[in-house]
């Protein structure tokens, strides 16, 4: 059964590993939300089986569950009310290290095969996961649908090819001849046994918790490792949803379906830390805030811990042919999902000066207003200003948001709250945009996460690459742009912030942002600054959540 | 210059990356000391250059050096009076961090071609270097010659294939093209860089000083890393010729030497701690004891640590079909440089009623006293003796023989001095085997490193295979082994040794020691148990060693 699904998606994942190789374009799940794609229903369907887990308990059969646990709430004000199983963590540990001893002995191909199609059933859920998760993390629903469902599935199936090609290069066995005389030799027949890592912990994120859990929790399947997922209790719809999946075509296929459970908690009784710092647990993934994520990375020492934290992201305004393209691209960075992306730029550096715009000096103060602008209008059609902006998911952020008014520096856009026609009861409000001088890295200089924007005046774009580097170097930075005409100030930027360990993007205009990381091309995190260790995907990533262990046997010497 | 190193060097390259994928048996430099090899003189002129470093001091350009340092002993008794520049680590460090600036830079083929080339240098020098190991270390001189010299040459070749098969493996750019609408599309241009983690710190050991250094030397250096080799004040001359070589390779090739440096300490001001907790340090790779490695690994919190510690390895015999052949073969193990490889038995496990050979039950008893045999024949043989016994590295190591016989358990063969005809100064002491029950865990279930063995009596194989595993899983192991004709038997142990992180060689007779592992085949530490976390060589071992940073750029539409 297994060995039959690896067959019938082999095809994508040769595609998948052709694409990690040359990076070029490519997606093994189609990003728009189309009947045509998706089916007829399928809009309806997804909604329909969404509203079915308001109000009632997730069905999830698995091990040590008692009383159920559950405070999501919906950043739209939708009423949620889903209870999920409680299962204590004993028990879960001990299935899941059952689990692994006969996952571990699958071949590679079968156990692809499984993390194949539970991809693709994932995919064909991804209208009912993107109400998922539009309802948990406060996304729109074009956003929710595209990060929440293809996009993730995406990243998912990039891991599985990253590990397919580190394991499929592993011999299993060798003949090993050595000429130990003049007529004689000796040959050893060796077998390597893949040895997984694991139990493996995935510490979900409340904005992306399929996108940023995706990666490790198929890395891990696919190295051999059982995987227990440990959702935001903000968001555990989604993850619940792929957990029940995972388990359905696991069983289906023949194994045993603790190698993926779900140990769901509330805040009120957090069980992050009981699960990272386990014995029996050997790989920890986490993605999440810095403080807690450098807690992780201090106390989970019995394991290999990859993380994804935060950042300061930067961009640097220095000239431009055209301004409105660049203020337009920018402008709908900051907005998008209300600046709730790990992605998005928090510090856009301006010369006091003023930037270049098609040979003439626009000055500071027009440039900041010609980026309000571009805001402003982004937002006047309240539909798509609510699809942009989505809702805020925490209110802690929307506290943040006043905090950061009152801290320091000139408000030059107050943030306001923002009508979403659709769900009157939605946490919306626009960006706020502060003007700051450069001295001031005590405002800039920290991560200040949700729509909240420094316009930063520096003495000169040197000043402003210096200070973004800097930035990078000392809070992480998971992304950072730079805007100029001038080819010797792209590649001072580029030097400057990639030796920060910053991924760059020049000169962004249109429908493409610096938020956005696409799978199979992008890195995401680079794992050399404070912003996490873990990159989304290389080989790191996979390389050691399995070990090799041989055996040797002497070849008898022919009569 | 480089880039012609690379090509000089560039079949063996081939050949060794070929090796790691199909892991049958290869060697990059030959192992037999042959003037027809290695020049007719070559013996002679290696022997004159060692001597030559003994009562001077060791000449090494490098910065912040300031007085001498330098207290190595021969374990055979010669006067070596070594004086090496002791650097300050600041200057170290602030050298090695200007150092990796131009060598990240240094593309890929320029960096292996230098790495190629500094293998090749040692290798001319293997005689020089035999001297060199087995004066600090202990070992005979052909252990010394093959182990210090292409053995170790073969181990840092081997992962420089590694690295370069990884680094090779990534794009240096892509054009990214995604459609958007029916007309449109966009495309970006990206490049990738690769970034060091370093400055990578190597810590070498008094045992094997640069079989199990040049993995992680030459892992960093192929990767972009500068590195800082940090030798075992007791065994300082092997790397620091190392290290002289690397920097007359880096120096000619037009490269900054400082690209490697060497930090040379005493037993009284070890610099250790400093170097591996220092914020600029950022991989660190050790082999050593297990103490100190667990200190390193809780320690180093900034970097990414790679360790080989310690473990208390098992051969477990259950039957055979030519005892002498068992005992043979399993008599050279335990005696080979007397007991202090990593990869030595200590615990020989044997049924209380005794092993099957050849149909026939030969009691527990009259194992014991075969083996004991095999031992007395291999050392009667005085220049035979000395040869595989070598001396004992460290006095700790001599007292230890000392107390391990009056801290339990019955002497069935005490450990004698052995004389050394031709260094009648040195330190040689020949194997102690004692008998245990099974119950006394606390005498064996714990490293006794040296010339030290427990055979120790089990209730049947059964239990043998049990405590084989459980002290693997909870002590550590870096290889077992088992001796039986029953299939079952040997899939059982195979199954339970596996598991618990251990390589294992099974019935092993004739001139292949369960001791030796061969690069580019078998893997050394398999990262599964306390022995270590690292493996010489696999994926893992290279991976992490750099990060991949990216810069994107809208390419302009074409009009």
């Amino acid at each position: 059964m297994s060995e039959t699904l690896f067959s019938q998606h082999r095809d994508k994942l040769q595609a998948a590993c052709e694409a990690i190789r040359t990076r070029a374009y490519w997606s093994g799940y189609p990003e728009v939300p189309s009947g045509k794609i998706y089916g007829e229903t399928a809009r309806k369907d997804g909604a329909a089986a969404f509203q079915g887990y308001c109000g009632s308990t997730f069905e999830l059969d698995q091990p040590g569950a008692g009383g159920t646990v559950g405070s999501e709430t919906s950043p739209f004000g939708l009423d949620l009310n889903i209870r999920y199983p409680q299962s204590d963590l004993a028990s879960l540990v001990a299935a899941a290290s059952d689990a692994q001893c006969g996952w571990r002995d699958v071949d590679l191909e079968s156990r692809v095969g499984v993390c194949l199609e539970i991809l693709e059933r994932l995919n064909r859920r991804s209208f009912e996961m993107a109400c998922a998760v539009m309802h948990t993390t406060g996304q729109g629903f074009m956003m929710a649908f595209q990060a929440g469902g293809p996009h993730a599935q995406d990243r998912g199936l990039e891991a599985v090819a990253y590990a397919y090609e580190e394991l499929s290069r592993l011999p299993r066995e060798a003949e090993w001849t050595k000429r130990v005389s003049k007529t004689d030799s000796i040959t050893l027949r060796k077998t390597y046994r893949v040895v997984p890592r694991g139990i493996a912990a995935v510490v979900g994120c409340s904005t992306f918790p399929t996108w940023n859990s995706y990666p490790a929790l198929f890395a891990s399947l696919a190295t051999g490792n059982a995987v227990i997922v440990k959702p935001h209790p903000g968001a555990i719809l989604p993850l619940a949803l792929t957990v029940r999946i995972a388990r359905d075509v696991l069983r289906e296929a023949g194994h045993d379906p603790n190698v993926v459970t779900l140990l769901a908690d509330s805040p009120d009784a957090p069980r992050t830390r009981d699960l990272v710092t386990h014995p029996a647990v050997g790989i920890v993934d986490y993605t999440g805030g810095s403080a807690f994520g450098d807690w992780v990375e201090e106390n989970a020492r019995q394991a290999v811990v990859f993380t994804e934290k935060a950042g300061v992201n930067a961009t640097i305004l220095d000239s431009a042919d055209d301004l409105k393209a660049l203020t337009g691209n920018l402008a709908f960075s900051l907005c998008l999902y209300s600046g709730q992306m790990c992605t998005t730029p928090q510090n856009i550096f301006i010369p006091a000066g003023g930037i270049t715009v098609g040979g003439e000096k626009l000055s500071f103060d027009d440039t900041a207003n010609a980026l309000i602008k571009a805001i402003d209008w982004l937002l006047s059609d309240p539909a798509r200003g609510a699809e942009i902006l989505g809702a805020i998911q925490n209110p802690a952020t929307a506290a943040r948001i006043e905090q950061a008014a009152q801290a320091g520096g000139t408000v030059l856009r107050a943030s306001t709250p923002v009508v979403n026609e659709q769900f009157p009861d939605a946490r919306v409000h626009s960006p706020l945009v502060l003007q700051v001088d450069a001295s001031q890295t005590e405002l800039f200089q920290k991560e200040m996460f949700g729509p909240i924007c420094y316009l930063v005046k520096t003495a000169d774009t040197a000043e402003s690459i210096r200070l973004a580097a800097e930035t990078a170097r000392s809070c992480g930075a998971l992304t950072s742009g730079v805007y100029t005409t001038d080819e010797a100030t792209r590649a001072a930027a580029e030097q400057a912030l990639i030796n920060a360990g910053a991924n760059i993007s020049c000169n962004l205009v249109g429908p493409i942002y610096v938020n956005q990381a696409a799978a199979f091309s992008d890195y995401h995190v680079s794992g050399a600054n404070p912003a996490g260790n873990a990159t989304l995907t290389d080989a790191a990533f996979v390389t050691s959540r399995f070990r090799v262990v041989q055996s040797r046997s002497l070849v008898p010497a022919q009569g």
